[in-house]
């Protein structure tokens, strides 16, 4: 089912360079510095996948999304409700819903994904189907009972250097605690992300706040005691392994308040009076704290912005958040980063890397941004945009502009394990298909077509991230 | 000069590809739901098109726009004056004129329009020129006066299994009539726009609410009248045939008023003191109601917005609407249709429809949110878009999230008639073109690509239109 | 080093179309129309380049904000500081800092243009290096010693048509004199560039008032006599050659004032009273006005908006003006246009050329406009999109609905002077490609394509620009 040259331009002497070229970085491990995999799946070394459905249908909103929209139930795909109301239980029922439902998925990513994780970690090379559903099930399941496919295992098999979470500023990280104290050698770092406790409109911020107390050992009463609260919980992280943050907002504004206006605006927050106006400029602040603290301490600055969540209300409410809901909006960067820019963007110990799901502003604003400031690289396509026409575009719109040496590499961003090397490899497969174009119009000698190759698949990211 | 193989890649294997994919489809026939040809060629067995100008220069909006870019009057290619002052005549020299500014239309879709009419329509298989004008003039005249050309043949001969025309919630839809009355057997179906009632600022708006009452036999007095009155005339032109509306919105912006606030904007409508303000939240909420009566009735839902109609207040004054001058401007949908989308868009029982002339929110708002509301298809490209380029960009921006099947297959959108074939093969063409590239790059198999074909020749467009 | 086929789609018959096609222009003479060579290069003969780095480094932003980007102070790279301050003043070894990161440029377009440059003006076929440093600076200094190096040597041998220069309105044009009084017959000529004058809020406003007064002979005091004194120099710039002039607004609003509101503007103005709001009406206005003076003196209009220069304070405070800083904005054309169209728009003595840094604007609105309007043009791809993929957008957005006869050609736009012939072979390497897939998609004929090969080339510029 997996052609050998699947992405590639069937254009004989492109196709000819494309496998060259992957197949110079195809045997190359993963490194994957951004992604939201469950790290308690490695700190239990009996830890199991689940069912197929568990592993392919049920937490994946790419695949529960598509399906969705076509009018299937989450209810009926075992989505578990916020209020534990019953959903289908009979995992082999949802199997064949999701079977019965793939060509759905034709032509997108989580179809390349789905049948590459199928066949290459499952030996599955039918496409699924109402009539093989059942046959397809016992076969996955047979196997995900065997200690072959225990999630250890598969980070062995996946060839994986380097896999980073993602994880509140207030979370523990017990279970990467658990993972070093295992003596299991995979190497598994987690992500500072504060955005729990920096977006003052968060729901459950004053809880929150009370936690980074409880974890910091710093009693947060005021805007001085959570600025060292925060900069004690980076320390632990980076003690842990760190090498990045990681940072979501609507709009990214950045603005610096004096420190005075800044403990106003958090005074008010913990009274419970700060009003949504306090809130932005809240935010806008921490961005440029966080870039302070940066240079100071070295970990790397992601910022993802400009996807407004839970747009569904009625699905927020019945299921919670990340259910494939969150929708982009329109996002300017040339004004809101002026700021930071100004302050710290020509400090090359800082590297802030900068994400987008408007890809108007890849040619117009974040090339001639990347293109000039030694302190910013360009985060990879996002989302909805990783993808093959996704990262085409990315490369055709980016890089002459920006240089490819102004971005960031791979990441997969991903919470569905089995699914990293699906993703590395379009990415490495796309790669190879733009890098063989530039070849085949002598824009870029063989020789240097083949160093981009190594960059593109690990040695922008390894860089970029200080791994 | 049309040659077989016209819009493929000329890659030898794509080219063989997209020659089969494009046959299993060429021969299909018509699914035309969405348009603006005026009934009244087929109410009238012996209606004809009048000369060679009549049919290509004269009403073709795309046409004029052009041969007036570059200077020529509206006036010489007999464009008829708001004011019936004196414009081009003789028939003739509009052809003359047209034929030798056809190089103007080069790598235009109306370029290859009207070529695909000459040839296949009349068989004339030169390109028009100064040279030439006369004898084909005399040649395609000779043509339209014969039976075989008339308005009903030319249906048949297309190959049209229906065709929606447009028309105004107040129309009596009197040609509709005629055509059932006359025994003829084509399919024309009206479709219900109602922007000239629900947009207080459209002009003439209160003549429009006399004519709905007149219409309807409601008295339209306040806004619960009003609404019966709509309602009365969305049960009678789906008593015609009618299975969708459409509506013409600047902004796309959606939003539920009380019936009190509803009624007191209505009443100062009807007093002539509603204000620019009170217009856009009355239509933001009439798009609401409309969502609420589709589902009760079933019609689906169709939403064209982002045209800045009469740009040019000296064309508008002196010809009229609709002569090329509507111009796009930025459209936002993730914030504006959220109102809507969170009331009605989880419900099945809705098909709504979206159009957009703004490119940049294929991958960013309108594909995300196609690919998670069950009751959201995306339209084809709609206007300046329905070219192969704009075909090609749909495809490559829209389906990796959205999803093939979350499309509304293809809309010709055309006034004339005789461009409809020439259309629907630019969009099997386009069609074939893109589908032989997933095939020739392993992303989906031949005969998934042949179930793909014929959806978007014909499958897609019967069921989201519930033909 | 340059392979003759670079650039062309590697698809045997694409290539085999795409040299005929390239072929047939690749020997015509350069037309360039918007530059900002300075003009002193020519009116000395015996001016110089200076060392490899004066010629390809120091004053080139392309070039240095790369190197920037990745770290490398701008001081290293020779850039003067605005206060005098120490820089590498060692050429050679600034080339040694640009030759160890040549790989910075890897498919971007100054990575096509140096390696033009330094084949086909100095014979270098080699790509720079740390190793080969110090080698091929040698070998350039010895040649640029030469006089067949000398910039009217290089411009006879560029085969360049015309050269059009950017002077500000305030601009003595002693250079333009000096090349004309020398009966050197290089057709150089001046734009007319009056930011300085009519931007209320550009530094030193006050100033260039005074100059304006001082070299027209008039004396301006007040709204009307700056009028005079702008069509007395638009009027000098018109006997010294000009056949256009050039326009740069952050937004391109456009609206006419009274001439009582006009003065009342200008008079706070120069009581230093004038406010932004003041100086963004007036900008717009006095873009109404420019218009109108274009219509009376046939002197083709330029506008380019959407650059917010200086983005990088720091930057700017140390080195000034122009050193890869100036980041592109979100630019609005529909509604910002809409007054200066609908009062010259219909007019088909005035040219408008418009460009943009936003290419979502593209299909958006320019082609559209451009498609309607008889004064408007669209410009080439400016700046950043100046490059192949740049220009394969430009052409697969805009052509469909503009039409090709509505654009306006190529600009180098360049003031790299060596780099002119570099910048124009990428354009009709890039046209070649373009128009050889219309003829091998059966778009257009061949007779049709050559032809429009020859207006790409020079006719479309030649025309647009009155040459």
């Amino acid at each position: 089912m997996l052609h050998p040259d699947r992405l590639f331009s069937p254009e004989p002497h492109l196709r000819n360079l494309a496998r060259e070229l992957y197949g110079s970085v195809a045997g190359l491990p993963i490194v994957s510095p951004h992604g939201h995999v469950d790290p308690r799946l490695f700190a239990d070394p009996n830890a199991a996948f689940g069912s197929p459905a568990d592993l392919f249908i049920i937490p994946d909103h790419y695949v529960t999304r598509m399906l969705y929209s076509q009018g299937i139930p989450l209810e009926k795909l075992g989505v578990p409700r916020a209020d534990g109301g019953p959903v289908e239980t009979d995992h082999r029922q949802i199997w064949r819903t999701f079977c019965a439902h793939f060509h759905l998925f034709r032509a997108t990513p989580s179809g390349f994904w789905l049948r590459h994780e199928l066949s290459e970690v499952f030996g599955v090379d039918e496409t699924p189907s109402a009539a093989n559903a059942d046959r397809l099930y016992d076969r996955i399941s047979e196997k995900l009972a065997s200690p072959e496919f225990s999630p250890r295992a598969l980070f062995r098999r996946f060839h994986i250097e380097v896999l980073a979470t993602t994880d509140a500023a207030t979370d523990t990280l017990e279970s990467h605690r658990a993972i070093r104290a295992s003596g299991w050698d995979g190497r598994i770092i987690p992500t500072f992300r504060p955005d729990g406790v920096v977006n003052l409109d968060t729901p459950g911020w004053k809880g929150n706040i009370e936690r980074l107390g409880a974890v910091s050992g710093i009693d947060v009463v005021d805007y001085s005691s959570f600025i060292r609260a925060l900069e004690e919980r980076r320390a632990f992280f980076r003690s842990m392994g760190a090498t990045a943050t990681d940072h979501a907002v609507l709009i990214p504004a950045t603005a610096q308040l004096s420190p005075r206006e800044a403990d106003a605006i958090f005074q008010r927050a913990l009274k419970g009076q700060a009003d949504a106006d306090d809130a932005l400029r809240f935010s806008a602040h921490m961005l440029m704290e966080m870039a302070r603290m940066s240079i100071e301490d070295g970990l790397v600055m992601q910022l993802h912005p400009g996807s407004l969540r839970n747009h569904n209300r009625s699905i927020y409410e019945r299921f919670g958040p990340d259910k494939g809901a969150d929708i982009p909006i329109q996002t300017e960067y040339t004004r809101n980063l002026l700021p930071l820019l100004n302050k710290y963007g020509n400090d090359s110990r800082l590297t802030l890397i900068v994400f987008t799901l408007d890809e108007s502003t890849y040619s117009r604003e974040l090339a001639p941004l990347a293109g000039h400031y030694p302190a910013l690289k360009l985060g990879p396509p996002w989302w909805f945009l990783d993808s093959f026409n996704g990262i085409m575009r990315y490369f055709e719109r980016v890089i002459e502009t920006a240089g490819l040496y102004n971005t960031a590499g791979f990441n997969d961003d991903t919470r569905a394990f089995c699914s990293i090397p699906a993703r590395h490899d379009l990415w490495r497969r796309a790669c190879a298909n733009w890098v063989a174009g530039l070849v085949a119009r002598h824009i870029v000698e063989m020789d240097e077509a083949l160093e981009m190759m190594q960059e593109l698949a690990v040695g922008l990211a390894r860089r970029a991230y200080r791994l």
